[in-house]
């Protein structure tokens, strides 16, 4: 069945984002600014303000990808008719009579559906990023990893900066310190792409686009379905944490010990604020304790 | 005595900005950065920051523009003419002895004459940024528009950031939350002057550059004049705001109700802080509260 | 003995930096970031973070360059050699067993060999960016200075935004307001080197890339040797202050006359903090005191 298996993954690899899928990316990028309090009043006070906030949402991943390798950051500017769409979801969510789109939005099959068709143009989004920079740096692998990652997941950053030149910026929405887990996730995705791309996986491109949109949309699914977005994350976490930072467990034992002398207050926020994102080290670190 | 008119607002669009009016344009701008509270100190303490901050006082859209377009931010300072003329208006306002200049610039004639001036400059930026993205994009007329606002009214947003790496932001001074008056009617000029230059506005440029400084410099001496701006803005508020947010008057009885339940608190700070922009918007609430 | 020099000055300026000089600026880098607060928490947490941070750290001034010529910010990941060795030198700082390279590191020659490796390729870093914005714009000497400071000091620019970014900001640690004093002396170095590259200074090049280097590592050494810096810097700051800002010193007693009634708080905020990097113009004030 290996035959009717490829012509179905070439089929899906070649489906275009244009219409549908680019919808329900906006609309969930722009429901999603709505949920930010204040947005709606913003939106009635000053609409160009809140048009530009939602573009940077719809957006914001590839004017990140944009200013990375240095060109036109308004170059989104020029694609009329995905800016004709953008424009017209933000104004049909924040101007519909009667608030129709979220009263439709806030059934949860819709939810489902949005989502995960906003999954699946995140594979596109960064197999696009990662061929778009090989055709910059033919072997800078690691450029088109930040590059795949940037399209995918860059979004948030974008939006953190414009949060903080508005001045309503919450610390905790930084993606910095703590990745959250669409970027964890887009990131090993970018990795995986990089290497087919460079020919280290023996697989091929419209292969691995159906498995790993397979897998992004099935987690967001459960994710969603669950509510309880830690249980749903754990194992994920564990083999991504394995996986990105696995050799950190051989030195812990040691490290304890010496990580009390350098810095005194680093251990102190340590025991303060548990390290979610690897629990079997924190497993670890019980079996320590007895 | 169409001839004539013609003749004037050619030879008037002919103009170079060199000399005068960028003097007026850079003087403008040092004196409202040495409005500043402890602008003066830091000039004494630290001049190259001081300088370094005229100058993104006096360049600013330029700066911004070259962001934009991804062309390099540094290029304003090729241009060792005008760096020149700027360094030494900082330099006069700044250090002059016994502070002649400020006492010269508190006169209102002074004023009105710099203000009005640097007016004229925002009519040929605008102009420049336009013509300017053209070169890029031929039928990128967002990117048009956003370049000349850029280039007219994007110095603000440059010298916000800079505040917000200096440490001393203020919120209230954000641009993106609430428009500023010049910013407003430099988007409006920069969407008029796209519309000429895409031949969707049958008017001369000549005649349109005339007019449309003609407008700039008469609202912005009349604001001058009458202190409170806000009477003074009225009508043109209400103009710009019936030509950009107008249609967002027809849904706003149902969208009162329909705003409670998605977020209160949104329609709580609705209610706490009036619409200044939009007067008349005002009037049809204060017509539904009878 | 004309010729051995040339011979030796040559030969210094033609030694690569990359083994040796590089490991030393990366590691000297990354131990500083390692010893602000909770670094190590952070490295053990999310070790992608720590890790984007250490590069910023290494690679910081060649990143602000790109941005300031509107390169590819993300060219430097394209030398993967660099990267690998910052990458391992990150690795081995904070995950090494037992923290054996801090342990090393805290002895004073170590320190003292490493920090002055490092300065000589600041020495490098500055003259390659003037001939790197050369080639940009052949006569813009103000261009010049700005990417040889950039690349020189940038870093701490750099740092400083992503500080910003993260949340943990100290308004102390602004680089704008007031220099520091490496960032001071790549300023004289790169306007130097400036200079001498549009051969208005009549010396070889290599011969005063010696002279730069021999002059940054002493002082450098004697800062660290002298732990008051204050006390080092004095002599220099006073040159370099009388290179810089000696003509505020001719107005001085008609500014503080003028300087009260334009702005009263930046007075105040003069008597508040005293400035430091002037002492004779502070002597100047005792003198006008009695």
């Amino acid at each position: 069945m290996e035959f009717p298996w490829d012509e179905l993954t070439l089929a899906f690899s070649r489906t275009s984002m244009f219409p549908f899928f680019d919808i329900a990316h906006y609309l969930v990028s722009v429901m999603a600014l709505k949920q930010r309090p204040g947005a709606a009043t913003v939106a009635w006070k000053n609409p160009v303000s809140s048009w530009f906030t939602a573009m940077l949402h719809c957006f914001g991943g590839g004017i990140l990808s944009c200013i990375l390798l240095a060109e036109p950051p308004l170059r989104f500017l020029t694609n009329h008719t995905n800016i004709l769409l953008a424009s017209s979801i933000w104004y049909i969510v924040f101007f519909c009579p009667c608030d129709l789109v979220s009263q439709g939005y806030s059934f949860l099959p819709v939810q489902l559906l949005a989502a995960g068709m906003k999954e699946v143009t995140r594979t596109w989004k960064i197999v696009g990023g990662v061929t778009h920079a090989n055709s910059y740096y033919s072997d800078g692998w690691i450029v088109m990893i930040a590059i795949g990652w940037a399209r995918g997941a860059g979004g948030a950053v974008i939006t953190a900066c414009e949060q903080l030149l508005k001045g309503d910026w919450k610390p905790e929405g930084d993606e910095w310190l703590k990745m959250s887990f669409p970027s964890k996730i887009t990131l090993m995705g970018s990795i995986i792409f990089t290497f087919q791309h460079t020919k280290h996986l023996a697989i091929s491109k419209h292969n691995l686009m159906f498995l790993y949109t397979i897998f992004l949309v099935t987690i967001k699914v459960t994710m969603m379905l669950t509510k309880n977005s830690a249980v749903t994350l754990a194992p994920f976490e564990g083999t991504l944490s394995r996986m990105l930072f696995g050799w950190q467990q051989q030195f812990s034992s040691c490290e304890r010990k010496s990580e009390v002398k350098p810095s005194s207050n680093g251990a102190v926020s340590t025991s303060s604020k548990p390290v979610p994102e690897t629990p079997d080290s924190a497993k670890k670190h019980a079996k320590k304790e007895d």
